[in-house]
């Protein structure tokens, strides 16, 4: 491991989360919120210290990364960017235990949106809007954002870095340079986010909610900024961001294809029709059994459209309480919970082209047991899959499945229900945010123990990073000296 | 499809069921119970019509078996098995629902032990038995023992058998010839049973409970003959069987290798020792869970060793109502659930040998991940695994969690609870029997609808199969005319 070069990273990396945090602070200042400000400004002080002396110390590193490096690099920085970011909640002492501000800060990098703050009305809006912002940044991933704007680490590092950040199985280039891939991305991200803003000003939502509605869209993330999430909002404004929820859950290398006139491959695109397809089919069949629950047909429809939305894209946020759903509804939810968004969106869970990947390999496999003699191969918008996809997307699920498990027996030591405890692992390493029972929308995961929420931080960064950068830093052959 | 040699493959399956059908004939006649003698005498004379119109209607069907054949044999006759096998159940209206005789005949022969009988002490003694016998037969496999005892089909059909009938991700011959090996498996499996039966007899248990009893642990089934399980019964009783759950929770090849005094490869043999070490900790993490749940720390350990037993070997009896534990606890049992027991055992879950697989796989990768250019290879008892068991373990867990969740959506159609619903997967896919809540050690199965019931027998076939065999019979290429 070369800790000069990783020093060398993680300060560019808080310079950036620094002059993000800008915003915030002026925030504070015009708001005359004088405890976040407090907040704001000892933090920024204390990055622009570590920041130096890191510059300092890790003079002269080589900037050519390896595999190795490039995984750790991107792990550590999740990690350090959440320690960092969390302290304005605790010097303000808006949230008074320092591990209930790293797991909200995780909570909103990772874009999962499971909070620990029962009232979050009570909170200031500088803190408001660093919660919200959070999503947004790590939405489409900070690393990326380097990337961008600051310029390639050599080939190897950028496509580490890619793979590691940009949700999905397969990370495409739009173009053949990787920096104005990034830069591409991040484009489309803001053009996104603003016609968003635009449509929820245009329902009457104030400026400030509108932002931070954006924010939490965009990024998937869901954090609100009202103690009923979307629920006291008109049925416009949930409108709005149903449909830009799905939308930010779809591949932005689609929106790509549509700039550049490729109308042909978006339509025909296997993932896009398969996730549309889904979020039809649960919603007319949450609607079906959702019958008698509200009013009229038009209000559970767009009740069904929203939390189908919220989860599939593992947005996580809510118009109703769908936690007093039946069963069969709750039930379509977890499965929503995790297939997840599109690869190479914002959201979170297994992506929904893993899952046809996973459904297309099995299928294979069956035929080929009937007929052992036989090649057949998986192929994807008609291209043939390589067998090194379809074992590493195995493999993924294979991780996916243990890290659960581990994690949903770890937090059992709490005692809460098994479903609360299910859908609280689910919700976390899918990067969702509320679950069901006593971790569903009206709840949160305040009352978790720390060894719990600890655990918990630890499976939305893993959810976020898709599990290897972060399983990488508990493996031996890491830290071992070559 | 060849149906000719189908035909007479289900006339020789059926045949077997109508020979180990005459006992509870036998003993419907000796006590008197004239209902379940009709039952089992009017099922007999179906089996002896059915089987003659098959062997008329099929002579001359060739002998070789290629893949295709075989697996969709075995996936049929263990459908057809249970429908005529669960008749005495409904002629002898012990049971008036004909769709809850199959789910208990499938429950019985898949080794589940999930029951819908409420209140089992009001069977008749030769039902009772019947259900038990049909744990024994289900357990080892009734295919292996046509294998054992009638001859070869060519090499290819007892190789695609016996792979499909017994558990594990690696099927290993004892000895070169395939029928010697069953025969080996099945007078292994005939000893143990007498040894538990003498076990039980010395601790005062009536000849017909001990058989019955033994016949339960024996397959890792767990029906009861009484409406507590195994509660009533002394701890010394409760001991026996909890050792002889683990004992046939073990691989039968080490008890083969024990015969051939190999000592050092039963000893050093990875699963066996990861099995036991599962089984300690586990007991240990519960009884430090159970403090001052019973009287004494003997009291304690005996149940949780029990119920530990009871579930990793997927067998299903109960002690106590583990139910009303911590969910620390429970949350162990849910995953141990999923485990199951060693491979080539008549227990069920993923296996602990797959287990094993799939997380020295996974460590693989990641090594690989942080060194692309170091070949790794996975080892299993000093010997390299072939890439493609790893490939096949992976793509089992593919099948293995689309099924849990298909099946869990269907059933969330009757309301039950997410735990309920969960646990009832888990528990009828992994072949185990009681789950937490409302199909908890103190509940049945019988509140679920029909569609359900249906649909967990479904699981049971598919759990008890290792997946494939049932699968195929839903893949369009299997009834392809070539």
């Amino acid at each position: 491991m070369n800790y000069k070069m990783m020093g060398h990273f993680l300060a560019q990396i808080l310079s950036i989360e620094g002059i993000f945090m800008l915003p915030a602070l002026g925030i504070s200042l015009y708001c005359g919120e004088m405890a976040a400000f407090r907040g704001f400004l000892d933090t920024l002080l204390l990055i622009v210290g570590i920041v130096l002396v890191l510059f300092l110390l890790c003079r002269g590193a080589p900037s050519a990364f390896r595999a190795r490096e490039g995984l750790v690099c991107v792990g550590i920085s999740w990690i350090v960017l959440s320690l960092v970011g969390c302290l304005p909640f605790y010097i303000s002492r808006e949230i008074p235990s320092y591990i209930d501000c790293f797991f909200e800060m995780v909570s909103g990098f990772t874009t999962t949106g499971a909070s620990i703050v029962p009232d979050v009305e009570a909170l200031s809006k500088a803190i408001l809007y660093w919660r919200s912002f959070s999503h947004w940044l790590g939405g489409m991933g900070v690393l990326v954002f380097l990337l961008a704007f600051t310029g390639e680490k050599g080939q190897g590092f950028t496509m580490h870095l890619l793979r590691a950040e940009s949700p999905g199985p397969n990370v495409g280039k739009l173009v053949p340079k990787m920096r104005k891939t990034a830069a591409i991305l991040y484009l489309i991200y803001v053009v996104l986010t603003i016609l968003d803003i635009v449509f929820l000003m245009a329902g009457d939502m104030p400026l400030f909610e509108a932002v931070c509605t954006a924010f939490g869209t965009a990024g998937t993330g869901g954090f609100g900024i009202k103690n009923d999430s979307m629920g006291g909002y008109s049925p416009y404004l949930q409108n709005v961001t149903t449909v830009f929820m799905i939308l930010f859950g779809v591949n932005f290398s689609c929106y790509y294809l549509l700039l550049i006139r490729q109308w042909k491959s978006v339509i025909l695109d296997e993932e896009l029709r398969a996730y549309l397809g889904i979020i039809l089919g649960s919603i007319v069949l949450i609607t079906l059994n959702l019958r008698g629950y509200y009013g009229t047909i038009g209000e559970t429809l767009r009740h069904a459209a929203f939390q189908v939305g919220s989860i599939i894209t593992t947005t996580g946020f809510s118009t109703t309480d769908y936690d007093l759903w039946p069963s069969f509804s709750r039930t379509i939810l977890l499965c929503l919970m995790v297939i997840g968004a599109c690869a190479g969106s914002t959201g979170g869970g297994l992506k929904v082209a893993r899952v046809l990947l996973l459904f297309k390999g099995l299928h294979r496999n069956v035929r080929q047991m009937l007929q052992p003699r036989k090649v057949e191969l998986v192929r994807n918008n008609g291209q043939t899959v390589s067998q090194k996809v379809l074992d590493n997307t195995n493999t993924y699920l294979v991780a996916y499945v243990i890290i659960l498990f581990v994690v949903f027996t770890i937090i059992s030591l709490d005692g809460f229900s098994v479903g609360t405890n299910f859908s609280a692992v689910l919700c976390t390493f899918n990067n969702i945010g509320p679950g069901l029972e006593a971790v569903g929308p009206t709840c949160n995961f305040s009352q978790y123990s720390s060894l719990s929420k600890l655990v918990l931080s630890w499976a939305m960064l893993a959810g976020r990073l898709e599990i290897f950068p972060i399983l990488v830093l508990f493996s031996r052959s890491t830290w071992k000296q070559r």
